[in-house]
Parts: C-alpha cells; structure tokens; sequence
C-alpha cells in the first residue's frame, strides 16, 4: 500500500499530557519507569539471545524504532538499555570494529509532544534521534528499514473506540460506563473485536517494515491468561473513573449524554490473545513470553494516590478532550476517593506486565537488496 | 566522530518564528515560496540530468534530507518537487516497478516547532515523514545513510555569531553595529572565517552521511561574483535594521550595551566562496551552479512593507531573545519607514539566489555494504 493511503486512515489521537508541569506524563509515570526498568534484564537477555547480528549486513547503521514513545523520559531509558546491549552483543562476537552507528526513531500519534521530547533528548546519546508522527497502526516507516522496533505500555491502546458501542442503536450501546466492564456483553466482544483487527495492523505494517530476522519487544499491561475481564485491576479502575464521572454526571457537573458516548480505547489482553493475534498473522515467530516481575513504586505516597496520578497523567488528555478542563481536578479527586474504598480493587484485582519478543520470519540474507 | 560529540558541540538556534499567527514564519514566507518555485525547474532538470539510480542499489528506499525545513510549507513543496523528480527519473528509465518508496528527514534546530510541522504534514504525501532535531553544522545523520540532501534559504545562517566581534577587547568588535557592513575591516574578516569553518564542519558532515554518488542541492541567497559586501542587498538590509535598533538605543527603548553585543550570524556569500570551499573540502563535486531567475512577489503590498514582513518573520526570534517581545512592533515598523526612504538600497543592491547542485565524490556500486 503507498504511504498516503496509510497515513490518512488513522485519525484519533490520544496524546500523554505534555510539557513537563505537575500533572503531566513526564512527572507522572514513575509507574512506566519501573516497568522499563523490570524489562531491562528480559530485553538484554532477548537481545544477547537473540539478536542476529547478521541482520546488519547490507545496512550501514542500527535502525531502533520506540512505538509510542510519549515525551520522555522513560523511551531514553529504554533506547540507551537497547543500545547498550546492542553494543555489547557486536563486541561479545569479536565485532568491535563493526559496532554500527545507532539511528533511533522516535514514534507516537502526531499530536504528541515532539517538541518537549527533542528538547529532553539525553545530551551523551549515543544514536542518532529521528521524531516520527503518525499512528503505529498504519505504516510509519519504509520497507524492510527497520531492525528492531521496541514499545512498552502503547499497544494497549486501541486506533479508536469501537463504533457499535457509540450507536444508539446497537445492542453494543455502551450508556453509562466507558469501558467494558460489568457492560453488556456486546461491548466486551466489541472491544475485542477491535483489538484483533487492531493487532492485525499494527503486525501487518511491522512485517513489511521490519528486516527479517529483527526483533520486536512489546512490553504490555494486561490480564493473566485465564483471567476473565472481570477480574482485570485495569478494566476495575476504568469502571471506577467511569462510576466517578457518573457520579459527576448526576450532579451536573457533566452531561450525561456526552458520558454515555464516552470510552476508554483501551483493551485489557492476555498473552495468549496475543499469541493467537501473532499467530493469525503468521510473519512474526514468538521467540519468548514471560511476565515482569513486581514493580515496586514509591512508597512515601499512598497507593490510591499514585495510581490515581497515573491514571490522570495517561487519560487527562482523552477526559479534557470530551468534558473541557474544567472537571479535572474534581474528577480525579472523586476517581482517588472511590479507589480507596475499593477494596475489591485490591483484593480481587489482577495485573499483569508481559514482555513479548518476537522476530520477522525469513533470511537475512536474502533480504535488502 | 561519535554521534555524541557532535550533538553538543553545536548550542545555537535561531528558529524561525512558529504558530501561523499573522507574523508567523509560515505566514510570511511567501518570497521563500518563490525561490522554492523558481528552483523547480533547474531542481528537475538537476534530477533527471544528474541522479544515478543505481545509488539506490543497496538500499530499500529513496531517503532524502531537507536541510533547515522551518515549520512548513516551503518545505512540502519543495520536498513535493524532489519526490515527483525522482519518481520520473525512475519511470523514465523504465524502472516503473522499482520506484522506491521514500522518507523524507526534516531537519532543523531542536527549537523548531516541530508540533507545527507535523501538524501540518501534507494529507497526501508520497513518503514517510520524520523530523530531525538538530544543527547541520555538526552530525545528524547515520554514516552513508541519506541520497539527496535539499536545503533552501538556511546555509547562509552561520553556526553562531563570531566570538571576536562581541569580545570588548577585540580590534572586530562591532559596537553599534549587528551586521558587518560599514564595520571595520576586521569584522567583515571575521565573518568571512566563521563561514570557511561553517562550511567546512558542514561539508564534512554530509560527505559522511550522503552515499557515493548521492545528490546535494542548496540554494542560497547570496551576493554575485566580483561584487563586495558593500553592494550586498542582503548587507544593507541588515545594516538598516541595526540602525532602527540604534534609534530606539538612543530613545531610550533599549539598552546599547545590547545592540554592541547583538549580531546577526548569517553570511552573504558568493557562488565563487562556495565553490571555493566545496573545493577544499574535496569530497564533492559540483554539478552545476546558476542563479535563480528573478522572483516575482505579491504587488498589492508595497515592496517596502513586504520585505519589512519577511525580515520580522526572519528575524523575531533571534531579536525577542536578545531584547523581548516588547520592541518588536516598534522596531520592524522603523526598520519598514527606513527601507522607504533608503533609495541607495533599491538603486544599488544586489542580491541574487542561486543554486548549487553537487554530487558525492565515489562509485555507488563500492558502498553501503
């Protein structure tokens, strides 16, 4: 497909809150920096295991893509552990010498905040930094450009909420809530419908994108396999926002209405529905799938508190987006209330952050030329 | 040299203005459209005349880099007109099924509103878009990674301003003055030392990153051989700016401690100094070198109010910085009154905007394996 069928075809955006004030995503996502950190081990090891250095041959540089990179600084983080074990695979095989040049491209929806994220680039990287707007669900780079494209805590979001659960009309109506939860069962089927002609896509585009034999690591937030949506901490803390907005709803601080055409596109999945997305898709091998372990958090604020920050920091964007500016402060304020008397929330409540590797099927050899 | 040892090295921006308010960059370079129209024509004929395809040999796609791209939309034509030349070369040559996909790089200082350029992409591009955060005076590219390297209006910015000229104790101090015309002679000296060291760090950097035989094409505004800073349309412009900033100096509006230490670094430079450096540099070759033909600019504003326009949406950036916001209405209003009445500059200036086609000394076939 030529580049600007692609480009046009994915239009919703959802950008982290920029700038770096105190509610925004930079100063708010200590939570994500665990994760890329609990992952720094699984990704070195995926690549001291797995990269083929071969894949390098007719290419003079490393070319790493961060999909749905935000505005820093947690993609620095991620890139630099990649880099670096990138470096020292080349070096651990006698390559010295060969150590390529690193050219890293930075990726999130165009209204991100590139600005901020070019003037936050580490001084001493040790790549080359490319921006590049535009939805990861379509094609973003060209042909077989690529050698290793990393993504943590992006591909939950979906390219846009499913269209059955905004129409009156349909069973999938989802009225009052805004996400799948303790919803009708349409809606949870439609969000996973979503999801795999989501996955499909973004598969579809990293196969034509990706030299064979490069590698992919998504780092994901989900459900255990197993699980029911019903017992996801992250499906539980979108009903409770979803109840706090209602709450506001009812005494008129928003309209119902605009609540009732309100939802979250994100999907909750588990690593077997990935497996099967990857499998459908039949270019990408699975070369391993493992849970992270615990991500331990600050512990000098409360718990509710934090998450209630992080959860402001991902959706504020999304809220101010349909509710104005205005109902923010309230509303997080009342979503931190409500957490703290959920109980279940953390009693029955079950997250998951998986690490997947995958690798572009075919010969690196017979590739690029 | 590492890429992190250039990306520091180089610490001075001067973006142009962003936003697309009525004094906006992208709303006031229409005379830059111009040269980007008036370069069209030698720019396909430089294409079809000069590209070897073979370059694209070991390489997927057709990467081209747009040099201080600003925020649009200059660039968009200009880069449109690069992709659609490349395109009939291929066709041409009956290569109609091996017409690469491209990916355009659009460089600029990291303080460029880059947010803005995105936003602005063209709906219906035929390429992948990328920015590049950085000065070209040093590294942004991987080794051997870039074919045709485009730059319009931006290689006469020098690097900074050179230090003798705000140094007290220098005989180049340029007190009262921001420009080099009608300073003393070492001024003009120094200037022209900073645009050798400039072009050479230039130069250098692109033969690293051009492929052999890749294609490199400036144009500039400069003034003609054999002709002396003096006569330069360009100088005087300058010097009449500075004497504006030198009567609100002397009314009191700013401080002329300030004006001492202000100077503009951009360069006027001949065809003849380009060459001459082109030619110390050595890798390159120089393909052609013409003078664009004249560019026509909207005559239902008069030329004064006009050239008073381009030289605000030019220059604001690098005057708020120095002096605020504050002066900016007053000033360019001044500078505009001046340039009515400064007869001498209509009657004798010269200026012209040319163009230099140059191709990366080496054989295509020995590279980028």
């Amino acid at each position: 497909m030529a580049p600007e069928e692609e480009t046009s075809k994915f239009c919703e955006a959802y950008p982290m809150k920029g700038g770096d004030g105190p509610n925004s995503y930079a100063n708010n996502s200590t939570y994500q920096r665990g994760v890329v950190d609990a992952a720094k081990e699984l990704l070195s090891k995926a690549i001291a295991e797995k990269l083929d250095i071969d894949i390098l041959l007719s290419s003079n540089s490393f070319q790493i893509a961060d999909l749905g990179c935000s505005v820093g600084p947690n993609t620095f983080f991620a890139v630099e552990n990649i880099v670096e074990a990138a470096k020292f695979k080349f070096q651990s095989q006698g390559q010295d010498s060969q150590v390529p040049e690193f050219q890293v491209f930075f990726n999130d929806h165009t209204p991100n905040d590139f600005n901020m994220l070019f003037k936050s680039l580490p001084q001493n990287r040790r790549y080359f930094a490319v921006g590049v707007p535009g939805s990861f669900y379509g094609r973003i780079f060209p042909n077989a450009s690529i050698h290793f494209v990393h993504s943590s805590y992006a591909i939950q979001w979906l390219s846009s909420v499913p269209k059955v659960v905004v129409d009156k009309t349909s069973p999938a109506w989802n009225k009052g809530r805004i996400h799948y939860l303790n919803s009708p069962e349409e809606v949870a089927r439609a969000y996973e419908a979503q999801y795999a002609e989501d996955m499909e896509c973004f598969l579809h585009a990293r196969a034509q994108e990706i030299v064979y034999g490069g590698l992919m690591l998504l780092t994901i937030p989900g459900r255990p396999n197993g699980s029911s949506h019903s017992h996801s901490s992250i499906n539980m803390s979108f009903q409770l926002l979803g109840s706090a907005l209602m709450d506001l709803a009812r005494k008129g601080g928003v309209s119902k209405e605009k609540v009732d055409s309100f939802n979250i596109p994100i999907y909750c999945m588990s690593p077997q529905e990935l497996e099967a997305a990857v499998e459908r898709n039949g270019s990408f091998s699975i070369e391993s799938m493992e849970n992270l372990p615990h991500v331990s958090v600050d512990d000098t604020v409360s718990k509710s508190q934090l998450l209630a920050a992080h959860m402001r920091a991902g959706m504020e964007g999304l809220v101010k987006q349909k509710f104005g500016e205005e109902i923010l402060d309230e509303l997080f304020d009342l979503y931190r209330k409500k957490l703290e008397k959920a109980t279940f929330f953390f009693e029955t409540g079950k997250t998951i952050n998986f690490l997947c590797v995958l690798r572009r099927k075919g010969n690196g050899f017979e590739h690029a030329v």
